[in-house]
């Protein structure tokens, strides 16, 4: 399959140098970009055997995004917990998702939340949640990258399995995994938290992370001054602390840290040492008043931050436009400094950083020769993005998950022209809708 | 002309009991909300005579926004100004606006603001920029209603004109705007500030508009910390001692208060003393580092709040529905409490509270019979958008833009399916094209 995305107007690469190209071909060919020719060189080698042309002289091509932090399934609980914090959404939503989110429930719902994501523009999405095999199932069936993987916590949760189960299934899920199909996407070992996985058991699934051949480990980590107390209080040390103590930090593991709100930005980066990256989540953290993460002190103190949306249930939705723009302003608003971080570096969040914590950085996160073809095409013919005069502001400030035109992961064209080429979108929203009801029903 | 909405999925009323009814059907006759009957009740007197039924079985009929702060011409410099706080954005803005901004260039630039806005839900808008006739011109053009005046600084500004001649342009404003055409708006006398006209002037300014039939003023209040400690520097007093020392807010007079975010609640609120509403811009003031008002502070302290966006060059887009978010998110980082504010009162603030303050309360802000039909229709076919569990919360933390499927303004239907149906969209968008190219070739 080869694809000719033809005179793209503008070609936002988010490369070392953040190149932006102007009147370029990009060809896609069997996944990969295969070439970036200049459209008006009447030197350049021709392309022969197309499948398909797509006019881009009204469209900017830029890399898909990541969302670095995601409970995808949750979508089908979206506003059912309004105007309370961490505590009092954890208490209101379990109680729903204990009634309703058997396997198949997972499955609908994470399809639901892929094609939000997709359709916002968003290729890969790092998850945790129940049934983490229906979500990778229903991910793939609607063109997602879902990097996922079992939850773990010392007690028994919705899903009702022991901590020695929810060890063997981290042992086996990259082999189940496999043959769940969809686009290529990494596996995660996903234990809650410090204060639901006690720091023995977060030792033992070290041993058995560590095995596979890219150990990653997604969980949430310092979200709230109260999280931070809590675990103070079970163990006698900080999360991040904890962590490093049961050996996740030596190096061996990649992990994303959801949130980090709460790091202790003068202990905390030197116990990281590099091997995590934090999943910034502003709209969840506005949303259920956890704080603000400061952005500009956060990486003068060495941490590297991707972007996330959280679940549905608490931001309300999976736009990672909303997240880059409100990450972008609350940098301004914690530093006092309007150039407290460039668009440039809010793109590269969205996009390569969290490549690259989930072990794909040498494949995603930049349009160049030889990367995976997991593309965007922004809409320009729209009167909130006209006129152009800085193109990279004009995507963390002006544009929107309705510019997404098109969508590729790895060459499928998985949205042309605002449509979903792998589902039937109204089918899927009507079961949604179905199924939500169920957890209203089982509201306490 | 008479239009029934038929089947409405969902009325978010934004009356007194903040009603949301379901199945129902709305008749807009003549410009007003007519009728609004149950969709079941076999009794219900037939309706006549009609021109156009709309199926809204999947829509949400809610009131038109209400934008109280912007300058909807600077959407041709959208993006020429980035990671600069308020006064580098001023200094670079303005020799722009004195090199393109002419009257033709105002007109242009204030219809390619007004599409944008329609699109986007806001069916009244205050504005504050030079030769507002052009402005309210552009706007009557695609349909939008466009609260506007006179602009007054001490200073000749890019337009050249002086005061004497500033205030005469006040003393005929409503005869002009009268001959101007399109919906029925306020109008609006606009000193800059109270760094930029003097504390006499504003004295006059007052004389001049208390003769209007609704007087009405716009302006610039504590915006920042720098301009506060300006003004005390030129004057021995705060912005809002200065406006009631010259008389302003005696009553006579409705003043909108553009940002508000360093007002002194101990102090500042009682002098207002009800006769100001506070244009909350949370994008702007996030993007240029002015600070973050306190929602529940200042509600506390007795302000009224409305919600605007600012221009382009600093937000930089006029998207009210990413400014109700933000301004419902940054209430919970203020106060840190997850119910700083509920998203009815959100949703309030950018409908009936701008209503009020530009003196339309009776006949804008919520959907009730008799009232003017400036009503929106949003698409619940998204997946964004799906289940609903909270309509309120929907329209405030997963709804955009996109979903505005059609807009009323005093029963015209100026959006119809997303389509403009008083311009030409695309051609409106290449003359500003073409037109902003010249701000760039003007740049210092």
């Amino acid at each position: 399959m080869t694809t000719l995305l033809k005179n793209c107007a503008y070609v936002v690469t988010l490369d070392a140098d953040a190149s932006v190209l102007r009147d370029v071909d990009v060809l896609i060919d069997a996944g990969r970009i295969a070439r970036i020719i200049d459209a008006r060189d009447p030197l350049a080698e021709p392309i022969e055997t197309l499948d398909e042309t797509i006019d881009c002289s009204r469209r900017v091509v830029m890399p898909g995004l990541v969302n670095l932090h995601t409970h995808l399934a949750m979508t089908l609980l979206r506003g059912l917990a309004e105007d309370v914090d961490l505590d009092g959404f954890l208490t209101r939503v379990w109680a729903a998702e204990g009634a309703i989110m058997d396997a198949a429930t997972v499955r609908l719902g994470t399809s639901l939340g892929a094609l939000e994501s997709l359709r916002a523009g968003t290729t890969m999405a790092a998850d945790m949640y129940f049934h983490p095999d229906a979500g990778r199932a229903g991910a793939a069936e609607v063109g997602l990258r879902l990097a996922t993987g079992p939850v773990l916590f010392d007690g028994p949760g919705p899903d009702g399995l022991a901590w020695e189960r929810r060890l063997a299934d981290v042992e086996a899920w990259p082999a189940l995994a496999r043959t769940l199909g969809g686009p290529d996407a990494p596996d995660l070992a996903c234990p809650h938290s410090t204060y639901l996985v006690s720091p023995g058991h977060l030792a033992d699934l070290g041993q058995v992370v560590r095995v596979w051949r890219r150990p990653l480990i997604h969980t949430h980590v310092s979200e709230t001054a109260a999280e931070n107390a809590q675990v103070i209080a079970q163990t006698g040390r900080r999360p991040v602390q904890v962590l490093a103590d049961a050996g996740l930090l030596d190096g061996t593991i990649g992990l994303v840290f959801g949130h980090g709100v709460h790091l202790d930005l003068a202990s905390d980066p030197a116990l990281i040492g590099g091997h995590a990256t934090i999943a910034h989540c502003p709209a969840s953290n506005l949303k259920l008043a956890s704080g603000a993460l400061h952005w500009a002190a956060s990486v003068s103190a060495g941490l590297a931050l991707g972007i996330g949306t959280d679940g549905t249930s608490s931001s309300n939705d999976l736009d990672l436009w909303v997240a880059m723009r409100l990450a972008a302003m609350l940098a301004r608003l914690t530093s006092g400094r309007p150039d407290a971080v460039t668009s440039v570096d809010i793109l590269r969040a969205a996009t390569q950083v969290g490549a690259r914590a989930l072990g794909m950085g040498d494949r995603l996160g930049s349009v160049e020769v030889g990367k995976d073809a997991d593309l965007l095409l922004i809409d320009l013919d729209a009167e909130h993005l006209t006129p152009v005069h800085d193109v990279h502001a004009l995507l963390v400030f002006a544009a929107g998950r309705s510019d997404v035109s098109d969508v590729f992961v790895a060459g499928e064209r998985v949205i042309a022209d605002r449509v979903s080429t792998t589902v039937d979108a109204e089918a899927l929203r009507a079961q949604s809708r179905e199924r939500a009801a169920a957890a209203v029903e089982a509201w306490p």
